[in-house]
Parts: C-alpha cells; structure tokens; sequence
C-alpha cells in the first residue's frame, strides 16, 4: 500500500492520484433534491419518493450512451430527459420548462456529506485528486464552489465521452494525469464501480455510506475485492499516511 | 463590460468565466528553461538560445495536427520531438534518453510571472477560471501545482483534442463550462490566441508580457481589438471589479 514501509520485493508503484466518485460518495443527492425540490415545484410531494424515482432513472439514462446505441451527451441533458420521464408518476406533467430546468439545477449544489472538506484537504497535500464521476465537468465545477473542494483537475465521463462503468472513463483519467493504472486508487462508495476500476489495473478504496439512499440502504462494506476499506475520508487520509 | 453597469440597452451578458493562455501569459518559460537546462545537460550551452531554439519549434510541431494530417498526441509528446529536432544544433545528439526525458519535464515546472498567483486568486472570487492551454492535462496539473494557481477546471487542447487557435479549443471550453461564448473571456499575451478566441465570440483581455522572449520581445499592448488591454493579472482584477 502507498506509504506502508513494508520489506515487500515486489511492491506496486505508489499511489500518486485519487479519483473520486461523487454522487453518493462525496455528495448526498438524496437529502439535497429531496429537500429543495419542494419549494421549486411549489406543490406538496413525497420529496424523497420523488428524489429516489428521479436517481432510479440514472443508469438507464446512461445506457444506450455506454452501448454505442446514441453518441455522447453529457449528465445535465441526461438528468433532465430522466426528469421528464418520472413527472407523470408525481402528477407533474404541467410544470413549465423554466420550473424543470430549476429542479436540474438541484443537482449543481448538492451537499457534501460531512467527512469530504476536510477529508479532500488533508488528502490534497500528498495526491493528485480528480473527480472521476458521471456527471459533466459544469456540473463537477459547480459542487466543487459548493463544497469547497478543490481539485487539480476534472476528469470522467465529459473527458472519456461515455459513461462508468465503461473502462474507457477509468484509462482516460489515468491517461490525463500521465499515470500508469496502479497509481491511480479510485475511490468509491459503489462496488461496481471500483470493480470497475480494479479490472482496468486501478488500486481502490471503498469509502462506506451506508445511508445513500435513506437509512440502511448504502454499501457498509465493499461486496468486492479492495485495496482499503473506510467509513470516511478523514479515515483515508489518516490511513494513506497525509 | 462585465459589472460596469452602464446603461446600453443591448448590454451582452455578464463574463463569468475567464480562459486563461498559460506559456508567455502565465509562466515564464524561457527563463525556466534556460535556468535549469544547463545543470541537467551538464555541458556548457548557451541556454537562452537553447530555450529558445526549443520554444521556436512549437507551432510546427502542432502545425500536422491543426491540419488533421496526424491525429491528436498532447504537448508533452511534441516537446520531446521538438527537443530531438534541436539538440544537433547544440551540438547535443548524443544525450541519453534520461536526460531527455528530464528535460523535457523541465515544462512542468515553470515558474509563474510575479502577478499571477495574487491575481487568480483575487479573480476566483467573482469567475470560474481554467487555462484554455495548448499544454495537456498533466503539465497544466503540474504547474498548478508549482504555482499555487487554483483551477475550477483544466480545459484546453487536451479536453478539444486539437490546438490553439483552431475554433474548437475555444469552443470546447465553453461547453465545458455550460456557458455560451460571449459569457467567457480569453486572457492573453499573444493577439493571435485572442483573434482567435474573438472569432468564436469569446470576450477577450489582453496582458501585456512584452519581456516575454528576452527584453522587449512581446507584445507590449494588443495588436488587434480587445475588450480589455492590462499589463498584470491584479489589474485584471481591478477592472472586473473583484
């Protein structure tokens, strides 16, 4: 492991970048949409329903992009087609366009859990950090002022022109840094995605949220092979040695 | 202008991204290049005319690919075939491949001119800025880092996978940024990058960097119209009013 001093003949090349996985690892969409999506669409709903129906559309939305069936458009058009499609669920279909392009933009400044600030701060002093998420680079700027983060670049699917778990989007981010796979540790709190990661050479740390989408319903622990497991970022940098 | 606040009626939207050039407007290369390359040759060379011998072959090494005649390889891949073509001229053919490979990383540590750092950091405050570079991804990382610039992203050549001043590059960065043109501003101390940037509809500021190759060497004001001429990123800053 990056940092670990141990007598191994063998050892990996060190770690020298983190990619980071954002929704549901670094920001809670669930708490965020469900929250402000009330007061935007001026009528009473089940917020949380209405914020699961709307992520429950993400990785369709994203299919026919990762089977070469429709070319690159990036998450911000994605999520918004998602959003037409659940309205009638909700009794939404009359919402105006400005009122639906508000609710994409909840996406834009979602919070971070708590751990991430600090977290990416310690980490920042020894890695390159970068998020390597789904979402459009506008997107990624946008939670970053947000949130606080600052990274050294933003990489994944706008760079890659297609989507996670597509290996495509883990070698372009590696490529980006001028990095070899193993010294990159993608950080995620999705098994499948680090799976992902792990099969293109990347080293991965499985960051725990066991709330993503409401009370026991996230990853406590990864359900495939992992480099580090931890409970938080804090946790990460202590065990990467910042 | 951006928050002048007078009254014209067709007033165009408010700047709220600012693409910056970064070899000559941001960092000194040729000071860098000539301060570190004699101690990794080890041999006596007149290091300002290496440094700019070096720094001459730069557009044609990008000439093949603007013209679609070689696909895309990043700036890091043609510095090091731009250096191959010089060294017979220093009478240096015989350098290994390690100390090419030194020299060509001397790129990645460029020191920035004495205004920058101040500047972006006062000018983050009001505009989301990215280098909109001919470097790639890495090298732009890397000087960051050396420089304390803080980036909402890394645009440029390598996100356009084609160079300056072809129009994509200018416009790939503005998708990037969810904005349209006009919403951007390119900063400069070359009138041709600005030309350029202009043509897309990119607002445009020219900084003076006329020591940029040797003592009066650049263009000490713009030689095409621009919405703002300064001569340092603070003053930059003062007139956007951050």
């Amino acid at each position: 492991m990056a940092g670990s001093g141990t007598g191994e003949k063998q050892a990996a090349p060190p770690v020298s970048a983190l990619f980071f996985d954002v929704f549901g690892t670094l920001v809670d969409w669930r708490s965020g949409i469900a929250r402000e999506a009330p007061a935007i669409i001026g009528r009473e709903i089940d917020a949380f329903a209405f914020a699961d129906a709307w992520r429950g559309e993400y990785q369709r939305g994203m299919e026919g992009i990762r089977t070469g069936a429709r070319g690159y458009v990036r998450l911000d058009v994605l999520h918004r087609e998602n959003l037409l499609r659940i309205l009638p669920r909700f009794g939404l279909e009359d919402l105006p366009d400005e009122t639906l392009d508000a609710l994409n933009l909840l996406w834009h400044r979602l919070g971070a859990w708590p751990d991430v600030e600090f977290g990416l701060s310690r980490l920042r002093r020894k890695y390159r950090l970068a998020p390597v998420s789904n979402g459009n680079i506008a997107l990624m700027v946008d939670l970053a002022r947000r949130n606080s983060f600052i990274w050294d670049a933003i990489l994944g699917a706008d760079i890659a022109r297609d989507y996670k778990p597509k290996p495509g989007v883990y070698q372009a981010a590696a490529e980006a840094f001028g990095l070899p796979p193993e010294s990159c540790m993608m950080v995620a709190a999705h098994s499948s995605d680090l799976a992902a990661a792990a099969a293109c050479g990347l080293r991965t740390a499985h960051l725990a949220r066991p709330d993503e989408s409401g009370p026991g319903t996230g990853e406590a622990e990864p359900a495939v092979p992992v480099d580090i497991a931890v409970t938080s970022l804090t946790d990460l940098a202590l065990r990467l040695a910042t």
